[in-house]
């Protein structure tokens, strides 16, 4: 296929993006403790059963009084244990103690804070004074103020963070409905390739696709199933995608060496269901032969096989898909403004990423910038990446990044 | 204390930084699986066992020959299969069928890519043609070139990302040597407060700051052990300081709303050991009354009560020496620009962090950047943070950050 017949990679993301938003495929909910929910993804909308603040509190350390007992003198009556309702009655010039997040106590309507008060007395409930006017309302939070019951705190789809998961905990929720993490099938392939934890005989590779992938994809939420690695056989290939497609969610085959097997893989992904293929072939290096399908409504992935492609591939499309799933949107790359330390050469046809190490400690660090150096590997080998603090990209149209000009460079973290 | 005779964030977290280095404070190392070492930090340099490639391949699909042979018409000698070491010769006029990846047989210094082949006759092992002239070592990548034995391919300190995993398993290296999870101590306190997941009476508040920390420690690489909450009594932060410097490698109060307790927790901290406090009070909101100590090479934090100072004073201090403790630095945070939809006033002697909404669809979009919407909260509730996709600074010096200015919002995520 010419480059120029090729969709640009936002054009492929946005097909396969638009598929699955056709077929509503989503996960279904499951319910988890709270405990247990940092980093899933909310499956509904969380309604607050409580008020928040469930009583008056105090926002200072002071007095609480009724506003128009100030300025003057006033008579401390007890103080507000922390911890319980007081049953204190604030009349007009009484004051009660009460510390930060404490009761107001019926009566009072404001809180002059501790730094404006003098005591009149050695007493410990003595007389005070204070010079200070406080308004009604002045330092009290009031019941609900924050939240009422009913209010909607959280909406379908989030992430839950740590403040997501303090937030709930506060209002009494201690189960949450959940999008079940995806079940990603991963297929490796290639008669040369062997387990990454196993011995090599000489003209053997390992396979450490898959170890990196299941990483990932767990990281993003995805419970992985790894098929291990296919003979380069069509009658293994099709037993793989019938099993995919009765246990999984999302499946990826990581292409092997064939050429054979290359030619069969669209057919086997055609026959895993409809619609099928959406984009075979993207405008984008490494990975222009990326396939994109949707099968009965779950996403399949035909990412190329060399371990640089399959990385960025996966960054760029499957983890997309996966958020997507779980009825959410992938957080928002990490970019990092950096000074490129020398030309680089792109294909104009072609959206091209390519690793970078960052380096702060160059003369164009003084521009507050750290520099860009790009990785350029033969062999598109791993340490290409172990190097690379993150990719640049060069867009379609564009044949030449040169030296000393501004790029973004999206950290790989 | 008043706010000019504190030290900037900065300064404090130097004096924290330079504490930890004087005393050499890091983890020791301990050896896991490669497949259980995602995202944990590299205790030694790992060297490479191999060279990589372990033999000589062709980086394209196409005739392996000596380039001396180009162009002209060769006589096909066989096919090299993947997974094997050739054992095919290749002669001046010769050649050999070669994938991608596959070995280049001896004789062989240079392969034709397959598109620069004609077939003179329809014999599988005929004479094809070339007009193409190939030089020694021309698609052929060398043993060696990518890696050699000895090489030191990563660094001490480095956080292991899927690359990582992929490039120790592409040396064979399935054990590899990670500095031990730091163990971090929990310590909540106030004797209004309960756990998150009981009931509660009136009066009462949820202990929601433990399982924040929790989280956020663990996804960084910490053991968290939970001591719970401690009455305000100052024997029971005795107790658990002293159980602390024996279990825990770093140690965290969350202060409650007591005025006893903050009276009396300096004391308990620099009771734990040599040099004690190094920082008591930053110039910082939210988290001015924040306290740093290293005790007997340890760190120890007493952290202000209220979950949004928790959270971000977390995020800013505690984090940073947590990888500090795994021999490792903190990831930069992810910044967005936005402009700011309204006006936000600072106290100009505070570096003040407030929480921001982000929105995609207001006119300052337009711009290409979204709209980054102050959230106000009177309680410094969780809300506030549960609403905001990140925070933004008004540097110490700067008493308002003006409606349509850009600024940019450290995400949490």
């Amino acid at each position: 296929m010419r480059n120029f017949d090729l969709l640009s990679p936002a054009d492929a993301l946005a097909k396969l993006m638009a598929a699955l938003d056709a077929a509503q495929t989503r996960m279904p909910a499951e319910s988890v403790s709270v405990k247990t929910a940092y980093r899933r993804m909310l499956a509904r909308d969380v309604t607050s059963p409580i008020a928040l603040p469930e009583f008056r509190r105090s926002t200072v350390d002071g007095y609480a009084v009724r506003a128009g007992s100030t300025p003057g003198v006033l008579r401390v009556i007890g103080e507000v244990q922390m911890g319980e309702l007081s049953n204190l009655r604030v009349k007009l010039g009484d004051a009660a103690l009460v510390h930060t997040g404490g009761n107001i106590p019926e009566g009072a309507d404001a809180v002059v804070m501790v730094e404006q008060i003098k005591s009149l007395d050695q007493s410990t409930w003595g007389k005070i004074q204070t010079q200070a006017q406080v308004s009604p309302g002045e330092n009290v939070i009031q019941e609900g103020e924050d939240v009422r019951p009913g209010d909607v705190v959280m909406r379908a789809g989030a992430l839950l963070r740590e403040q997501e998961i303090g937030g709930l905990l506060s209002l009494g929720i201690t189960q949450v409905d959940v999008t079940r993490k995806p079940r990603v099938v991963l297929i490796a392939s290639g008669d040369e390739v062997v387990p990454a934890d196993s011995p090599t005989r000489p003209g053997q590779v390992r396979n450490i696709n898959t170890p990196m992938l299941s990483a990932m994809l767990t990281r993003h939420g995805a419970d992985v199933l790894d098929y291990g690695i296919l003979p380069d056989m069509r009658a293994a290939f099709e037993d793989a995608a019938q099993r995919a497609m009765r246990e999984a969610d999302m499946t990826i085959f990581m292409a092997g060496s064939s050429v054979s097997e290359r030619d069969f893989t669209p057919d086997v992904v055609n026959a895993m269901g409809r619609p099928g293929i959406l984009v075979h072939g993207i405008a984008f290096r490494p990975g222009k032969p990326t396939l994109f399908a949707v099968c009965d409504s779950k996403p399949v992935f035909g990412l190329p096989g060399n371990p640089i492609s399959v990385l960025v591939t996966a960054t760029m499309f499957a983890l997309p898909a996966l958020y997507r799933l779980q009825g959410s949107t992938m957080p928002r790359p990490n970019l990092v403004g950096a000074i490129l330390s020398s030309d680089v050469k792109s294909p104009r046809d072609l959206e091209h990423w390519f690793p970078v190490a960052l380096s702060e400690d160059r003369p164009a660090a003084a521009a507050g910038m750290p520099t860009a150096e790009p990785i350029t590997t033969k062999s598109n080998l791993i340490f290409g990446l172990v190097r690379a603090a993150g990719l640049v990209c060069a867009p379609i149209g564009v044949d030449r990044l040169t030296a000393g000009s501004v790029v973004d460079v999206r950290l790989m973290e």
